[in-house]
């Protein structure tokens, strides 16, 4: 008796913005509006096929062990299902090399989708673990400031990496994030390779300081603290450069009223904080502006803090 | 008509405890059970007259542009009442060179004691940034870690010297502290001369992380957690050899189930944390015994966290 095909399960993970100031390679947090899709189903060959790829304009590798979202499934398997099979399809919805973490998106929305086939029911810690594995392929190395928020949901801090230790901070109910992404891509092993090797001890005080400012700040919800919190002397002034158009764009925002402004991530994608909607779609205006003036219009919007990775669609047996 | 002396006031400014792990420089908290006091009145004879110091075994200098106690009040009668005349005497509580905030301690006294004297009611902004000269003057270098609890009580994290910020953070109630002074000294100056100029960027990451999850720890009052914080890659591996017996004491606290166990300031007082009053009087004893056994017996007590400097007594017109 030859099995019938088993259902698809679709998860959805979100975009994250990490290094938020001095949040860098510790600290992120999970978006509302944007995300990657994967659909997983059991198959009963041995092993992970990746059968579609689409929204990435045919640029990411289709072969299992190079994409991330069937790369994160081979250590799946390998790790909690010796012998099983998998069948992925992957939907690009964010651009590639962003600064939203797009790698993990992928990984985490596998996961999840993988982890629900298998029907396994992994805790965040083993999921971010293995999604550090899809950051290691995409990028070279396994920080987990994107996706630990990528699944967790949320503001994510990463106090620890072994033991893996994930802490959820309290995101303000008024906090809006006006997010824009310019139309040019920061290698993230560029972006990596421009940071500073030492960091002079004073200021390795200022930037633990400002981290425990920003973890107080979201503990009592107050975002002008916050916004004194994310200021980052020693990622951001490194990277700037590496964006056209960016301190333009961040002195425009900031005198414009903004909380904060800073890069995402690797960048390009830059984003600033405002209490209500209405002044984050003002900021993005102010931002499109800056970046079209530069020579590198993009595509930008208001957002929120969002959950993370989940299941959207299961068919019953 | 002479004017007859005015009434002395008395001010008590208590020991405290900093460098707790990755706050370094940024964070302290006042402990209850020692500390400095203060007595200042005011004079006819304008500037700083320093009648009297006692419990220093003669060793404070007696000319008041040099002792701390007496300088933050030149600088304070410089700054917010010109021409103002006042006499101070300062009763030593805390043993020099301990690690515990004693320098600070005399300014803060002396600095609380002098505003009622002078009728001024300033801010714990104001006075930190004046206690901050006494520290100038005392150690070479203006840190706020040990004034700014002094003053405010409680646990502080200071993100932010210009503007001064002050940050209050919560202590939980549980938590007991086993400290320990062992009979050597260390020289601030030595302590500060073996710390590392710079940082690797992944020890700065890891030691920001921390104070994060130093700051969660407390605002959600998970001593598990803040022990989990509480661990310093940076100072503690350089200092530790200043103190003899350290290490020792430091293994035994930890194996006997201390929540923390660490250098407080440039040492050699040594604290350990634990979450009931009969585990602290334990660990007391382990942390006794090691440095005993270690040629440096001294002498330690179990207290809690506590309050700012205070006015003691008044007498009144």
């Amino acid at each position: 008796m030859s099995a019938a095909p088993r259902p698809w399960i679709e998860a959805f993970a979100p975009a994250t913005i990490s290094n938020l100031g001095p949040g860098f390679d510790c600290l992120g947090l999970a978006i509302q509006g944007a995300g990657d899709r994967v659909r997983v189903r059991r198959s009963s060959t041995p092993g992970v096929r990746l059968c579609r790829v689409t929204g990435d304009q045919g640029r990411l590798p289709t072969e299992p062990e190079a994409n991330t979202a069937s790369a994160v499934l081979i250590e799946l398997i390998k790790r909690h299902a010796p012998g099983a099979g998998l069948e992925v399809e992957l939907d690009k919805g964010l651009p590639l090399g962003s600064g939203l973490g797009s790698s993990g998106a992928s990984a985490c929305a596998a996961l999840v989708a993988g982890d629900a086939a298998l029907g396994l029911g992994l805790g965040h810690p083993q999921l971010v673990d293995l999604a550090r594995d899809g950051e290691r392929i995409a990028c070279g190395s396994a920080h987990p400031d994107n996706v630990a928020p990528a699944i967790v949901g949320g503001v994510v801090l990463i106090p620890n990496l072994d033991p893996l230790r994930l802490i959820s901070l309290p995101a303000p109910r008024d906090l809006w994030i006006a997010v824009y992404t310019p139309g040019c891509e920061v290698k993230t092993a560029d972006a990596r390779a421009v940071l500073p090797k030492q960091v002079r001890l004073d200021q390795t005080v200022r930037h633990a300081a400002r981290l425990g400012l920003l973890v107080h700040a979201l503990h009592v919800g107050d975002l002008a603290l916050l916004g004194e919190a994310i200021v980052d002397e020693l990622v951001e002034p490194a990277r700037a450069h590496l964006i056209p158009g960016y301190l333009d764009a961040k002195v425009s925002a900031i005198e414009a009223g903004a909380i904060a402004c800073s890069i995402s991530g690797a960048g390009p994608t830059t984003f600033a904080l405002a209490a209500s909607e209405e002044r984050a779609t003002a900021l993005l205006e102010i931002l499109e502006e800056a970046f079209t003036h530069n020579g590198v219009a993009g595509k930008g919007w208001v957002d929120r803090v969002g959950a993370g990775a989940q299941i959207t669609s299961k068919q019953l047996h």
